[in-house]
C-alpha cells in the first residue's frame, strides 16, 4: 500500500533511499503564483544538515535542492512541484556488515519482515535521509504560512535527561541544540559529550510552537488538527510520543485547573495548546515530540542475522549522538505541512 | 472539508449529532462473508454506556445498534455497512443556557468559529456521543481481528493522579475503572468520590495493548502504524497525548538502554512498543492515551457569550466525572479500526 | 476495497441494498449554513420515481427522504449529512428464482464472483435502487450549484433507436420521456409500446447540459473535469459510453472544423463541450451518456446457475422497459455532484 | 487541489512540464520484489516516441527513462519508485508567440483562467509530453499484469474518418498506425498525407483490449472497473469519448440483442465488454477512446490574446497530424495502470 503521501490539499509525497541516486519530494496542490525559489528551500534544508552540533555526525552532505517542475519564472504554477537532492558522499560499504544483520532499534528487521527485501545501504528508505524530502516540502509550506501570518518554531526542551526551565526563544540561536534555555543548553553540551565518549546515544523532547494560527482549522471528527499533527510528528522515525498543550500533565489536573477560561480578549490560559475539539482556537498551538535515542551506538548489542542466528553488533562510523537538534527542522517541517494543508482546506468553508 | 472518515481499506465514516435523530457509522471496505450480528456490536457498545462506574453520568441511554445494510443472512456482503443508534433520552432543554455561551474546555467556541453555526443541543457533533459510531465500527473491526488472532485491550493505568503499579489484566474486571491494579482502583474510587463532591472532574491515562499482531504492518513513511494509531487516538475528544512503547520515558534513556536486543525467539525487551520504523515487529503493541479531565464541571468558570460579553457558567446536570472508564472502549475501538485497516492493507503485498 | 464514495471535498457515500431496511447516503464536506430541507430533496427524488412514463415499472415506492444528521434549524452545519429512504413495497419472493440463477446482463454473476456472496433480493446492492442515494446527494449538490449560478439539466436525445432532432428544452416537460423534441417523443412512445408488447427492452442516450459553470474548474492531469464527469456517469449501472462536447463525432472532424475559435465574447462554437485540457472554459458543459437496454426482459434467455448448469430465464414482474427517463435524474445528480465538488475545490486556489 | 495522482493502491503521480528540466512519475504502492529494469520501461516509452509514422512530428526526443528510487538490485522494494526523463531538444522560443495568445483547442486559455499563470513553453503541463510519466508508469504496471496473466493492447480502429473493418491484431504491426486492418491502414496513410498537405489535422478512435482479466475486479458503486477506466482514458488530453463493449451501439439494441447469454463455458457474446455492474466477468475487456484532431494546425484560426483582443494564429513547426498512433501507448498505459490497481485491490477480499 502507498504510504508516502501526507496532506489532502497540500499533498506531499517523499521518495528516495539513503544511498540511491537521490531523495526528494513531489508536492501537488500548492496554489499558483506563490514566489518560490531554491534559496529558501536550501536555507531550511541546511538546518537539518549534520555537523552543526557535537550531537551530529560529521558526514558532509552538500545537499543541494533543485526544483524540477511546478515553478515558472519564480512562481508556482499550481502543478506538481518536484524537488530533488542528489545523494553524494554516500559510503555504502560501511553498511555491508548490516546487509544480513538486523541493527537493534532500527527498521532493518521490520522492513525485511514487511517487504521481504530491503535496501540496506545507509538504512535505505528507513534512513533519516528521507526527511530531506520532508524538510524541503516544509520550506514550501512555510511560504504559504507566511501569507496567513503563521510562524512555526521547533526548539529543544529536553536532551539527555536535562530539561529546559525556560522558553526564551531568543536564546535558542545561542547554542547548537536550539535550546531556549542557554543554561540548560550548557548542561546538555556536557551531558552529550559524556554520552558520546561512552559510545552511547541520547534522546530528548522537541517543542513546536505555531503562532498566528487563525481560529477554525481542523476537520472533526477524524481529521482534527491535533490528530493530524500527532500523525505527522509520530511519522518521524525517532518520535515515540506526542503531546498537545498540557499533554500528559493535563491528565493529572482537575477540570477546574485544566479548563482555559475564556475572556473577551482570548483564552486566559493555554492548557489546550490552542486546539479545542480538534479545531484551532486562535491561541498559540503547542506540541511536543518525544525523541528516542539514536539506535546506532558503538556499544556492543545482541541481535540476530537473517537466518535468525545470534550476532553482536557494534556500530562504528559517522552517527549522530542524538537526533536532536537535526530533527527539530523535521518537526517544524511536518507541523508546517499540516498547517498549510489545513489553512487551504479552510478556504472551502467560506462560500456562504 | 470532509473529516469524518478514517481508514484506507476498512473505511469508517461516523455521522450524527448528540441530540439529532440518531448517531451511527458507515463502514465501507469490510471484506465479505464475515459473520456479523448485532449482538456482538451491542456488547461492545454497552461497554461505553454510562452508569457503570461512579465516574460516569447516570443518563440512561438504551442504545440499540441496528444494522441497516451490508449484511445478508448474518454475513457481510462486502458492501457498505450502515449501523444506526437512535438518540433517545435526550434532554435538549438542559443545553439551552449554552446556546449562546461557550463552555470552557468544550468545542462550543471552536465549532462556532469554524462553521459559523453549531447544533448546541447536547454538544452536537462535538459530543462524546459521536463515539457511538466509533465503538460500533470498532466492534466490526474486532471480527476481522479475530481472524488474524489479534486482540486489543484498553485499561486504565492512571486516574485522578493515581497511577496503577501493575498490569494484571485479570484484575481490570474486578473494578469499575477497568484498572489492572485492584489496589490502585480502590484509591481511584475514593479520589473520584472526592472530586465528584467538589463538583470537579478528573483525567487519567488509558493504556492499549494489542497482542497477536503479525510482523510487517504499517506503511512508511507517513502511514506508519504508530502514526496512524497516534492519529486515531488523538482524534478522540479528550485525548491530549499519545505514547508508543516507552514513550516519553524513552527520551530520557540512553540508546543502550532503550534499544531492544533481538534474539532468535523475538525481542528481549519492548521499549519500542512493538513498532520499529513504523512497522510492527511481532511483539505486543503498547500505546497510551492521555485523557484530560471532563470540561463540564459545576464549579463556576469564566467565559464569554456569542457577543463576546463576560459570562460565568456552572454546568449542572448529568455529567461524567471522568471520561475514564467509558473512553476505554473508544480507545480500544480506534486501535482496532487502525489494526484492521492495516491487516487488510498488508494483503496486497503478498502477490509475489 | 471501499468503492462507494465519490468526491474529494463534497464527499458522497451511498449505502443500502434494494430490499434491505433502507437505502441512503452520507454527505461529508458540505459547507455550513446552506439552507436544506427535505422538500427539495424529495422533489428531486420524485423525479426518479417509477410510474411516470410507460417505460417505467408500476412498482409504487413511496420514497420518503429523511435527514438524520448534519442539518440544524434548516441549515447545514458542516458535519456529515445522513439521508435515508426506507425500503417499502419490496417483494423479495419475486426474486427467489434468481437466488441461484444468474440473470443475463445483470450483476448477479459478477457480484457472486467478486464477493462470494450476494443479496439476491431485488438485485441487492447492484439494484438501480442504490441510485436513491445518488439522487438525494444530487439534490444537496444543486443547493450548492444555486449559489454559483450553475444549473444542470438531463434530457433524452435517443430512445429505442429514435433520435431527437432538436434541443428545445421547453418541450421536454411536455412528454414523459423528458425529450426536448416533442415529435421524436411521440415516436419514442409508440416504439416503447411495441417493445413492451414484445417483452423486450430498450436503451437510449441522455444528454446533460450544465450552464453557468465558471471558467477554471478541473484538476489536471487526472482529476480533469471531463475525466471526473466520465467516471461519475459511467458509474451508473446502465451507462456504457460517455461523450463530452462533439464526442465521437469530433474524431471524424478535421482540426480546422473541430477547434472552437475564440472571440472576445467567448468561444464561437462548442465542440469542446465546455472543457479544454480538462478545465472548464466558461461555455456550457455538454455530456452524453449511452444507456443500454434494461437487462430484465420476459423473453427467454440462456444462462447458468451457481453450479454452472444451463438454465433459461424469463423475467416476469414489474420492470422498466427502459432506464430512460428515470435514469435522467441520476445522470443529472451525478453531474451535479461532480460540479459541486469541483466548485468547492476551486476555492483553495484563490489565496493569492 | 492536487489532481496529478491516480490509483488507490498502485498510486501514480506524474509531474513535469514540457520544457522544464524533466518530466516523470512517482509510483507508490508497487508491491516489492518485482523485477524491474529500465529497459522494459524504455521499450514502452519508445512506443510513444515521435517519428514512427507520418502522422507524428519529427521532433527527436532521445527520451531516456532513469529510475531514481524504489528499486534495489533489480527488484522493487515496495517504496516509491521515481522515474525521470530529462527534457532535451526543447525549443521554447518557438512558443514565444503563444505566450500571450491562446491557441484554439489547447489548454492555454483554461490554464490561464484557472491558475492565473501558465508555463507557455511547449504547452507546459498541458503538453502531451506529460504522458511520458503515464507511459513509464504503465510499463511498471505491465510487470504486475504479467504476474496475473493480463495483457493489454491498444490499436487504431479509426483515423481521419476511415474505419477499420477487422481486428486482426497481427496486422497492426505491419503499419505505422497500429491498425489491425492493413487495408484500412493504407487508406489512412493516404488520408493523413492529404490532411497534412492542407496543414490540417485528424482524429480517430483507439480500441483497447485487455485479455486474461480475472472475474471480480471493480469496486461498486463508484469505483467500478468501467468507471475507473473511463476516467483514466478521458483524462488523456485528446480523448472526448469513451465506450465499453458495444458502447453507444448498445443504446440502439433491444435487451434481447444486447444481453450476453451465459453458458457453462462463459459468455456467448461480449456486448458488455467484459464488465457487468462495474465488475469484470472474465471475458475480454474492450474499450474505445475517441481522439479529437490535434488542435495545432497551420491553417489560420481566430483567437484572442491575454487582453482579449482579436488575433489570428497559424501554428507552424513540428506538430503531429494526429495524436494517433502515439496516443495508443498512452491509452494502453492508462488501462494497464487501472487494471494493476484493481488487481491489487482485489487481494484484500480474499481473507476468509
Amino acid at each position: 500500500m502507498p504510504g508516502s503521501t501526507i496532506g489532502k490539499i497540500f499533498q506531499v509525497t517523499t521518495w528516495g533511499e539513503s544511498h540511491g541516486k537521490a531523495v526528494g519530494v513531489v508536492i501537488d496542490g500548492c496554489p499558483p503564483r506563490i514566489p518560490l525559489d531554491e534559496d529558501r528551500i536550501q536555507a531550511m534544508l541546511n538546518r537539518r544538515r549534520p555537523g552543526a552540533s557535537i550531537a551530529s555526525t560529521q558526514r558532509k552532505e552538500k545537499d543541494i535542492a533543485v526544483i524540477y517542475s511546478g515553478v515558472f519564472e519564480g512562481l508556482t504554477t499550481g502543478t506538481p512541484i518536484l524537488i530533488m537532492v542528489e545523494n553524494k558522499d554516500a559510503k555504502s560499504n560501511a553498511y555491508k556488515p548490516y546487509a544480513n544483520v538486523y541493527r537493534p532499534g532500527h527498521g532493518d528487521f521490520t522492513y525485511e519482515s514487511k517487504y521481504g527485501i530491503r535496501d540496506w545501504r545507509g538504512g535505505g528508505r528507513a534512513s533519516a535521509r528521507e526527511t530531506v524530502g520532508r524538510v524541503t516540502a516544509g520550506a514550501v509550506a512555510t511560504t504559504l504560512l507566511d501569507r496567513f501570518g503563521v510562524t512555526v518554531r521547533a526548539y529543544t526542551i529536553e536532551l539527555g535527561g536535562i530539561r529546559a526551565e525556560r522558553r526564551n526563544l531568543e536564546e535558542m540561536d545561542q547554542n547548537a541544540f536550539l535550546c531556549p534555555d542557554q543554561k540548560a543548553a550548557e548542561a546538555m553540551m556536557s551531558r552529550i559529550a559524556d554520552i558520546k565518549k561512552q559510545g552511547d546515544s541520547a534522546g530528548g523532547v522537541v517543542e513546536i510552537l505555531a503562532s498566528g494560527v487563525p481560529k477554525g482549522l481542523g476537520d472533526p471528527v477524524f481529521d482534527k488538527l491535533d490528530a493530524d499533527l500527532a500523525k505527522a510528528l509520530m511519522s518521524i522515525g525517532a518520535v515515540k510520543g506526542v503531546e498537545i498543550g498540557a499533554g500528559f500533565k493535563a491528565c493529572q489536573m482537575l477540570g477546574s485547573e485544566n479548563n482555559d477560561a475564556i475572556t473577551p480578549g482570548g483564552f486566559a490560559s493555554n492548557n489546550a495548546g490552542g486546539i479545542l475539539a480538534g479545531i484551532s482556537n486562535g491561541e498559540n498551538i503547542i506540541m511536543r515530540a518525544g525523541v528516542k535515542p539514536i539506535p546506532s551506538i558503538s556499544i556492543e548489542q545482541q541481535t540476530i542475522d537473517k537466518e535468525y542466528r545470534r550476532k553482536t553488533v557494534s556500530i562504528k562510523g559517522r552517527h549522530d549522538v542524538s537526533a536532536i537538534p537535526r530533527i527539530n527542522a523535521v518537526c517544524e517541517a511536518m507541523a508546517s505541512i499540516v498547517l498549510a494543508d489545513h489553512l487551504l482546506r479552510q478556504q472551502v468553508l467560506d462560500i456562504v
